[in-house]
Order: C-alpha cells, then structure tokens, then sequence
C-alpha cells in the first residue's frame, strides 16, 4: 500500500501517516519528492487501516499495490482447477457445453430440450426453477415442481443439471435436486447467499454480476473459497454498457483475464451476453477459441412460446449448427503467412 | 404493445402473429407501410406472451408502450405518498436528513455522532450492523450487538434508525430493533429479500442497484407494493460510469425522473454517489435544489479510523457546515433578470 | 510518478527501472517490501518515459500521483479566472443563462426566440449555424446564412452569440460572426481543432465529451490554455450510460469537481444532459445550487417543429418558468435544525 | 415510425399528429386502444419531422422503424464489400494483420518492424505521424518526417500502409503517402473530416468512436458512402466501461453485428481494445473465430523504450508467436458429441 501526501502536506501530517501505518503493523517508508512525499506500507498488516488513512488530514489517495483476493489467485494456487459435476469435468481439456431453457416450463419441453441438445453434443442440463424476473408480473418459475422434472429428466438423459438458488432458504432443497448450483448475476454480491453456498459441498457456478469488476467477480469468489467451497465455476454473461443493439456487452476479454488471474474455470455464456440468436454462434465460437473452459446456451423447443428469455433462445436446430459451428476451422483460409511460404 | 415485422415478412407470418396476438388476449390491428407492416395489440391481455414474439419468424423487434409498473405509478395514485418513519415523515414539507456513521463500530462512536448530527439538524440515523463487503476479508459488522447499541441510541437521541438488511434470515431480528429496513444498492434485485419484506409492517428504503435503470428500480419498488407494504422511500445513491475520479455518478435526473413517474419520495446519498467528502455538500444542496425528499449522509467522529467507507464520511464539523450550506439562498446572486428589473 | 514491481521481480529487473528513471531527469527511490519493491520517480522529468516503463519486464504497473495538468490547475493559478464574452462575465458572482434554438432555422424564429429569452432573463443567445449530425441525412444547419441571422439578432437584441465551430477551416468566419465558440462534445477531443482555437483572441466554450473522463476534459482545455487561449468556459453536457429513459446522464458532480480542480468557470447544460423537458428545470435548479457559473439551455417557438433537438427544446413559457423556478428559495421549508431552534 | 400518444390524450391532439404526418408526405394510420393510441407513419416522407413530433402535446414518444442508414445495410447491398488496399484485400477470404508502431520514430524503430511484422505474416503497415494525445505535452507525432519514413519503409518491405488523419488540412499531404487513411476513435463523429474524406480516392479505416453505439458507427461510415467514398473498413478497438482492469472493453459482439448489418469489412484492435499485452493473443484469435475480416496490432522493437502506447505493444517475439497462435486450430480437443459418438 503507498499513501500518496498532497502538495503542501505538512510534516506532521506525513509522521501522522507514518505512525498510523507502523499502528496497522507495517513498516512505513517515507520518500520525498520535489512537491510532494509517499508513504510506503512495507511488510504485512491491517489492510484496511491504511485504505482509512485515504481520510486523514494531507493525504491525497491511498494506492493498493497488491491483488486483494488470495485463494482464487493463481499466486496461492498455480494449478489449474477442475470441478466435478458428477462426472463431468470443467477446466479440465474438454469444452463443457451446458444448455437448456431459462425456465422449466413443462415435462415435455424440458426433457425434448435435454434429450435434443444431447444429442447435439451438450454435457450438461439447465433449467431455471427459481427466477429471477424484474417484474413481479412476469413468470416466476415453477419451484419445487421443477426441481422434480429435473430429476426426471437427469435420469432419463444422464445430464447432470445446473439451476440457480435466489434466497438461502433454498439451499437445502435445490441441493438435493441440482448437481451444480448457480449464482446469478444479479446475486453475485448477495454475502449472505455466498456464504451459505461456502458450506455445502456441491459445485457452484458464479456468474458475473452486470456492473461488477473483474476484481469484485474474483472477491465474490474468493467468499466462496474462503468458507470451504472451491468447486467454483467462473461465468461471464455480459455487462451493462450503453450499447442498446445487444443486450449486454459479453466481455470475453474478462474470461482471458480471469483465467490470468486466477485458477477457477470460467465459462461464458453469449446468450445472456448478447439477446440475440444471430450473434450466439459467433460469439461461441469466440469464446471457444480464447481458451474459455465451457459455454452455457439457452435453447428453447419454440423460442416464441417461451415463458422467459424466449427472444435470445436457440431452437434445437439453431443450437445443432451453432456446435457444428464449434468443430470448423479458426478461420476460413490459412493466413497470408502461411500461403506464402 | 406493438409488434415491428421485419422487411420481406410474409402475409403468413404477419397473420401467425396477430392470431397469437389474439391469443394472447388483445386485439390484432395490422398496419401495412410502403416496406413493412406492423402489428398492434390492442386492449389488455397476457403482456409476457406479446414479448415473447420477437422470437418468432419475421418479427423484428417489439415495442413496448405502456409502463411497465403499476401500483409505483402516479397513474395509479396520484396523491404523492408520505412514509412515516416512527414520526418523521418522508415525502412531505420537510426535508429529512438521515446521516450516521457506515458501520456501527462502538458505543461511543455511535452515541457520539447520533448527538452530533441531530445537533447539527439530521432527523433520523443510519448505521450498518449487518454490511456487504466486497472482501470477506474486510469487517463485516458488529451484527445483533450493533443492533442493541441503535436501541441505546435512540433511547438517548430519540433519533428513529434505519439500517441495512442483507439476508430473509435477520429481517425477524432487524424488524425488532430498526425503525426502517435498508435494501442496500447490491441487494435491488435479490427478489428472496424483496418478497419478505413486502410482508412486514416496517417502511423500506430502497436502495437503486449501480447498474439499475430507474424502470427497474421502480419495478423492485413493485415487488414491495403489490406484496402489500407500500411505505418504500427510493434512494438514489449512483450508479457505476466510466468516470473514476469519483466513486459513482450521482445520477440527480434520476431523482427527478424518480418522482415525475412514481408517488414516493426519492431522497440522495451523496456520500455513495460521490466519495469525495470535498463534493458532498455541493451534491447535497444540489439534490434539495431539485426536490429531493432527503438526503442520507456518512457521518464518522474520526473518518480516517472508519473500519468502512471513511474515506466518504463526514467529520462533525464537516457534517455541521453542510447542514448550514443547505440553508443559503439557491445561488449567491440575483439573477440578470431580476437585476436588470 | 511510482513503479510498482511485480512479485517475483529480479533485483536487476528493479535496477533496470532505476536506470531508466534517472535516465529521464528523475531521482530513483526503492522501497522493499515482504513481498515486492515499489520504485518511486522523484523530481521532474520527462513523465511519458516513466509511463512506458510499464511495458518493462518486472513491472506490475506505473501510478501517477501528479494531475496531468498544469496550466488549468488551481495550483498553478489559485484565483478564479472570469471569461468576459462581449461584456458578459461568465465565472463572476452571476450565474449566467445562455439560451436560444438548437440551430438557427429563419430569422423569424432566432429573432423572436432570443427577444423571448432575453426578456426572461438570458443574458446570451445560442444557435446552432454547423450542426454535428449523427445521420447525413439529418438537417446540417444553414452555415453562413445562419450567421448573418445571428449578427442581425445580436444587433437587435443585444445578446452575446456563441455558436459551434466543427472545423478549422470554419474558424476566420466563424471569428467574425460570433462572441464565443463552442466546441461541441463530439470535438472534445478533436485535437487540430483544439489547436487552431488556441490561437484566436475569442472566448472558447469547451463541451465535455459523453465518454470523457474529468481528467481527460481538463487536458483538452490545457490545449487550449497551453497554446495561448485562456478565455475558455467549461461545459457539463452529460455522459453516455446505460440509463436509457434520460438521452445522457447529466453529471453534477463533475461541475463541481472541475470548479475544485480548475480555475476555469464550469456551467451546465440540462437539455443535452437529460433530453427530458420536464427534468431541465429541476436540473437547472440543481447545477445553480452547487455553484455552476451559468447554464446552456435549448429554447423554441415551436418544438415540434424543430428542425433539430425538438423533444429537448422548452418553449417560450416553459422557458420563463424555469427561469422563475431559479428565483426560488432552495427548499420547500425550514430545515428541522432551523424549525426546532 | 410510430407515435405512441400519451394515456389521456385527446382526440385534438392525435388528430394533430396525423396533419403533422401527412404533412411531413406519410400516410398516417391511427390504432386505438383501451388506453392509447398510436399513429403510424406509413410510406416515405421526411423522416426527421417525425421524429420532432416528440414534442407535440400528447406524445408519449416517437419509435423509429427502419434503420436510419442506407447505403452501407445489406438490404441495400447485399453482396459484402471488399477493399483494395494498395492490392491487399480486406473482406475476402483471406485474414489481413495490420501491424506496427502507434507511432513512427525513427527510420530504425519503422524500418526493423515492418521487416519483422512482415516476417511473422502481417500483410499491411500502421504507424502514426500525427498523433492524438489526449495530453499535449506528450509526444505528437513526427508529422511529415513520418510520411517520409513511412514511404521509405514501403519501398524497402512492400507492405502498404495506413496512417491516421485527423485533420481536414492535412488530407492532401498523408493521401500523397498513404495506401490507407485511418479515421481514429476519437474523431469518429468528426463530421468535418469524414465528408473530406468522402471525397477522396484512397480506402478509408472508421475505427469506431469509445461511446458509440453500433448505429451511430454505420451512420458515421454512411457520411462516407453519401459522399462518394464507398472504400470503408470499419474497425472495432473497445468501447469505454466501468472496467479498469483493461484499458477498453473490446465489444466483438460488434463485430458481427456490424457484419450482419453491413456489408463492409470489419476489423478488430485488440492492443487498444485491451491494452494488455497477454490479452491481444487470445482475443486476436476470438476475432478470428467470429469472422472478423482481419486485424490491427501495436508492435514496438522496445515497448518499454516507446514515445505512445508502449504498454500495449507486442515485442517482435510477442507478435510471431501471436500469429502462429492464429494457425492452431479452434480448441484443444473434439467436443463432447464428436468424442461420444
């Protein structure tokens, strides 16, 4: 940590930092420039102590110079994790990709769903019972009676089945239904509902809250990992922007940089991230390309008859050529470079 | 609602939407142009089943026109709404200014600032027993012993006292020590939370999300009504931008825009919306200005001790000098106008 | 400036970024923490060869602690600078009300809009002769016959003319028509344009850019500043967010932290900032309330009609009660402070 | 377009809406219902005084229909558009990489990246001579110094070369020694510069502007194919978000919608659309994979020793192995379906 002193702070002022860091149990290095001093915190100590002195009298801003999260970073851990989904293994060599509706609808429409993408190649099921719905007006989910077609549908199709958790009163029944456990955007800094998902032992998707940082999405994880839980899948499903044409902007920077930062998985999910089926595939096969470890894909047996996010839903035949899409070439003829020589 | 279709729509996929359109419970009006038709529906019927048709063949998007939220609305209830907070009232004649410390920390910290700001002119106190921190390692809250030390306060101050709530678990224990519930900004759309508080007896206040538009901060606000608890005052507190010289965007339109569309009242909190304790009284006597019903403002004895956000707080004599700004003239000179007159 | 040292980084690697701070007329400060160095550049140098140290091996990253700017700072020019445009003082104890169409469209409509303003208290017109146009299908302004209409009008009125300049090859006509020059927010960052105004003997209005950060709007006035031209006002017109139901987000914080950065007066302009009619007035209040200099507001005999900006444009009316409203005490009633004593 | 009237509306008002429309040389079709009514503008007609209705009495809001650009859409030409650059073809089968420096420095930075770029297999040149610093006391450019080198380098190494303009005035003076001009994100709406460039007879770049939306980008091309000038490569370089962690968003969902919308060529930067180095790698090859036409990449024979943008640039090692990372096919195994069956 550096306390940057304004210009014109006065001595006291910056032996008053000085001492407040050595309080925090650092070391504090003074350095004095031609206008203005530094303070370095040097060692280890109270983190926050010192962020507060950003409020004491001749202290322009306080700079964090290290990563605030520990056990998500790959500098606590350099192996990569795999998580285990009953069976199926995320982050490991294979692409996982998981797909299904936004909502349970029906027997029929969740078991012709799982059964058609399946088929097409998908490794797992989703499928929301609990939703989240901006409007009070707007479908809800079919609860518990959903998590019983996803049951049925687990054991007729051999999928293993991801689906969101909304409130802790929920844990315990979704865990006995779900193999996998997701945290929606919208709950990525929902504490209490972090850290009750940090005692179970079931996998957890974490998807990045709309307006989170890369940094908040990775501190929002390492609750999880800092109460017990670190089967965590990482998910980017877009941020708000003031772009309109797509409904979110899908940042697949964010996916390279959280597997930089860190040892999670991290999927992505163009759905979401775009509300438009045209630029699903495309956007897939991005993410595919830059090293993302799955992908999550909302298909619907009739996008228009869809209780939620009908419009930004893949039909069985979208979702099939959109992972015949996934097999082709990186790209359509060889590079300049390689036909030249 | 009216349905756009694309150019080059068939007669069939214009007549396959007005029949849903009738379906869905309104009436189909088609208008065909020079180079495309459009589809209205007409009087009431099932809203989701029309959105969902931007799914359908030949649709190009839908167009929603009528608001969203019903019982938020000032169609609805045009009488402006007062929410009465153990005798002060929010929304009426008085300006209410909520200030106290982010966390409560210790007796004397909480009791001191409780003297403090209502000396200087605060109406109510706010302090965090229960806080969302980015990091789990930062301090979380003094919990239920923060909660009995607000009891102590307001013995002595008389101050009523709103705090946050963050899980369905503490809203029992929170109802009987707080005198209005907090929805922190993270916490807009946690639904969970928003469903259990629209059954209790105790007025709301409701924070706007950072990345939340005013339609879906008044649509969380609808979940609280049409759950049968309409004492909800808005809070704008900013909104995440791509400015970083301050830690959100206070957006004041918001404010503004807030109580043209909805009877609540709508207060500001400068302290979140800015960061920066050099521009709270600045964005405090401009909120005012506008019509705000309140203002929420971080008060610390010692800020830069703060075990959270003192950075944005408030020292006593800080908070003291903004009370008395608000009571200066709207600006330091008459107008041209008036002069010239 | 200071370098940060990545974790892991080589004592010839911290050398290295010693060697090349001094090289660039800096001292070289290192401090040695637990787990990484910091390298601070003290003194004065050449700062873009410190920046480029981030891309040398070791280096975590370079963090400023200096403004970037000179010549606009308080620092380097304590005293509030006053713009006098044709006898106008913008940055003086008056608030200053520049009012007028969008664009100049008939000598009817530019002559009986700035009698209408200037009988409610204007004290400069606005109109727009070379519009910035999203579509070149749009209205594109009248060009040089809108400037001689505004000569015509500020001989009868008596009312300052500012209007925008888009080009350098405008400048000279432009120069002789007009008392002050607007760069539009599109040119923000249009730097030959930046650089040709530099060199006039006018007053310059600077608008912020939608995606300009504080920072970056301050150094487009250094430009200015830098090459000669201190006669400059800076212009709040909103930035681009995700909000959709207002056309930007009006900032006001930004008004006030440029006043606490910069010398240079800072006004505020409602109707780009929120689109809405109905929110300039309370907008208007508010930037007047926390110290704006002056306010840019759109007005016209007809809105409707309007070959530009109609839906933002007040009308004659509308425009004497807001101008009403700014008379108005700050608030509703008393404080409670005020009531209880 | 459409009119949507207000709830409460009268039939004064729509009546007037319908004159207006027919006016303007529409049809006017008026839809009634329960609540409102909309008034449809049927035909073809003066587009923008529609759109002024907005500010009619008893206008809810005014919806557009139709795209508002022409001749770049795809409706209008519906075969893609591919640009001859000095015989290097972008928009055909092939991927082009344009590489080099931000900036031109010295006969030997310019000369030993363009050998080295070409090596690798980039098939075009960039490197700037006048620069946009958002700073102006940062290195400018070398101006006509770089022409020259520039020209000398194109001699020696065949790669054409792009160079960017940000003046009207120096048009003539970079066309005598460019293959391609490049319009930079910051003078995207500089309407000035594009119909200059309308004009002109050598390829264009439109890079698209840090806040614009995709629309307002093809209306921005559009300027240039009004004007005469249909040699346009539109290239995505990140948009600007609350993100910090990287320099811009780079929004490839743009990309492709851009490719769905239009048929020009489309291009990404990932070296400011990131502005880290270890992501311009995997997010060149996301790019690839979605369909993109080719890109632009910052190389530097010593980033940490360059006059701009230092940080972002690739070293020569860098950029071969991000190219050969080009040719490795899409992921790391077969997919689920293809291992499965």
């Amino acid at each position: 940590m550096i306390v940057n002193m304004s210009e014109g702070a006065t001595e006291e002022q910056i032996q008053h930092v000085a001492d407040r860091i050595r309080e925090a149990g650092y070391q504090a290095h003074i350095t004095r420039g031609a206008q203005r001093a530094i303070v370095a915190a040097v060692g280890s100590g109270r983190r926050n102590e010192i962020e507060a002195l950003q409020a004491a009298p001749g202290v322009e801003d306080v700079v964090p110079i290290a990563q605030p999260f520990k056990l998500v970073s790959r500098q606590v851990h350099p192996s990569r994790t795999i998580v285990n989904v009953a069976g199926v293994h995320i982050g490991g060599p294979e692409i996982v990709v998981i797909a299904g509706p936004c909502s349970v609808e029906s027997e029929e429409q969740i078991l012709s769903t799982a059964r058609a993408v399946k088929k097409a190649g998908a490794r797992m099921l989703r499928g929301g019972a609990y939703k989240p719905r901006t409007s009070p007006y707007d479908f809800q989910g079919l609860g518990t009676e959903a998590l019983r077609l996803l049951d049925r549908t687990r054991k007729e199709t051999g999928l293993p089945v991801v689906t969101e958790v909304m409130s802790t009163e929920d844990v315990d029944i979704i865990c006995e239904h779900a193999d996998m456990l997701q945290i929606g955007a919208r709950n990525m800094q929902n504490f209490a509902l972090l850290r009750a998902l940090a005692t179970i032992r079931k996998p957890i998707m974490l998807k990045r809250g709309p307006s989170a940082t890369v940094k908040e999405w990775l501190l929002a994880a390492e609750y999880l990992l800092a109460g017990g839980n670190s089967q965590v899948v990482l998910c980017e499903r877009g941020i708000r922007t003031f772009e309109t044409e797509t409904r979110n902007t899908l940042d697949l920077a964010a996916v390279a940089l959280a597997k930089e930062l860190s040892h999670l998985p991290v999927i992505a999910d163009p759905s979401h991230g775009t509300g438009r089926p045209s630029l699903i595939p495309p956007m897939a096969r991005a993410a595919v390309a830059l090293g993302a470890d799955g992908l999550m894909i909302e298909v619907h047996p009739c996008p228009e008859r869809a209780l939620s996010d009908g419009p930004q839903s893949l039909t069985f035949e979208g979702f099939e050529r959109m992972m015949s899409g996934l097999q082709e070439p990186l790209h359509r003829v060889a590079l300049a470079a390689a036909t030249a020589s």
